[in-house]
């Protein structure tokens, strides 16, 4: 399987904690060396495991944000 | 492979939309008959296709609109 390299610019911040320590969290990150994106996904408590996740724009990110502050929650 | 049941009970919003017309979402959608969940997803233009994507829970959910709130972009 090829090895993916990332590099976590920035933690941004943590939206909750499991029972076993995994975090899921929004960071700032370089994937193969290539321009940075935001990033929400698990992490096991060192980060060296990852779970799913999905990367975001910094477009998207305000969009998010948008969308959040109309909601009623 | 299994089947996944899922009914999308709520379009909270779209993130952005791709040129072949997939679109980056915030749903609340109900999984195998269980209690909806939030989740953050890539779907075809006429959602029966799915990316990858991840569940939040409502408290997850707020903690990303502290964090986001919090954030210079």
């Amino acid at each position: 399987m090829a090895e993916i390299k990332y590099d976590i610019i920035k933690n941004v911040g943590i939206l909750s904690e499991s029972p076993k320590g995994w975090t899921k969290e929004l960071n700032l990150i370089s994937w193969n060396n290539k321009a940075p994106k935001y990033d929400l996904r698990d992490w096991s408590p060192d980060h060296d495991k990852m779970g799913k996740g999905i990367t975001l724009t910094k477009e998207e990110l305000m969009e998010l944000r948008n969308i959040l502050n109309n909601l009623e929650i």
